[in-house]
């Protein structure tokens, strides 16, 4: 984060990664990941593209950083709401009521996995990440299980507190909400809605 | 199906796209997605890469159509089995034990999934399939909801059975413990296995 303190070269040289995280992630919805190219993110960033050269490899590296920026971003502004003004969501809350907290998180997922702003590039990125398992073990360990971490620690939460069983496997017991709704996302295997990512917390 | 009474120039194109098959996926096995070429399919199958681009418009559709080939093959083998002298599993097994059926096809994906003959060229189907949805849906359409139906079928039989509740929807029932291990499998998200694969069957 741009700290007041930061000598000017740090402050150019994050201004410079933003707008290449900007540039990546519009350009992909614009135009598609395949005709995203290092030449037209650096164009529109402003910078030459030995500029991104030297800090990334790949198109898919770029857009891998420009998620993990998002994502220090929003845990940024949840641990310092007053600063930015508005309270963005970076745990999942604990009013007692697992079942609303879930639903609270399933919804603003959906949101998220709608968002035109950001369908393409996620896709892209979680494409990529199928067929190169260095760069889908990164996108894993940076981006995907942290936010699978927020979800085990609710559960446990409401193990503690009588509200589910304590033999079951919050890191596996998760994943009976989450993954139906991903796969779906992914794969296009049907309608993602509010009401469907709810189905696997109903009552059986 | 070959049939004894096709005429020759059928049962010609008919291997000819047999090998174009056999040559696609052992290609993506071997030296993966991104090197593999309509060029370099044709050269292995023998045959001139006009024959390929008549039929196909890119490798993914080739990859595609291979695919759907296999599924019609076992297909074919599980209606006739005396003609295969082996037993094919198409259908859900209906033993009427329900869980043991689920176990053993969940077991059989497993297998699947971590074939090595199989896994490379799948996994880059699936992720083209992600970005291109026009290929998504057929994939989706021809490969995966086929399969999904038997799940349908099997769960159907259950709930006449009286083994599953008369309310729940099959169709999004079955997502509950298929998608954990397709989204496992799909992005790397961790280890798949026999145990794991049972998980969502277990009793909650």
């Amino acid at each position: 984060m741009a700290k007041k303190t930061a000598p000017d070269s740090t402050r150019r040289s994050e201004k410079s990664r933003r707008a290449i995280y900007d540039a990546a992630l519009a350009l992909v919805s614009e135009v598609g990941y395949q005709k995203t190219t290092i030449e037209g993110i650096a164009a529109r960033a402003g910078v030459g593209k030995q500029t991104i050269y030297r800090w990334w490899s790949s198109k898919a590296d770029v857009l891998l950083e420009a998620f993990i920026d998002l994502s220090a971003q929003a845990a940024e502004a949840a641990a310092h709401p007053e600063a930015i003004g508005e309270q963005a969501e970076y745990e999942i809350p604990d009013t007692g009521d697992l079942e609303a907290d879930l639903k609270l998180v399933l919804r603003a997922t959906v949101d998220e996995l709608l968002d035109p702003k950001f369908e393409a590039p996620w896709r892209a990125l979680a494409a990529e990440g199928m067929v190169n398992q260095r760069l889908g073990a990164e996108l894993v360990g940076k981006l995907l299980e942290p936010q699978l971490q927020l979800y085990v620690k609710r559960l446990r939460a409401a193990q503690e507190q009588g509200a589910v069983r304590p033999d079951i496997d919050p890191r596996i017991a998760l994943e009976l909400f989450v993954s139906p709704l991903a796969q779906r996302w992914l794969q296009y295997a049907g309608p993602i809605s509010y009401e469907y990512a709810l189905h696997g917390l109903a009552p059986r």
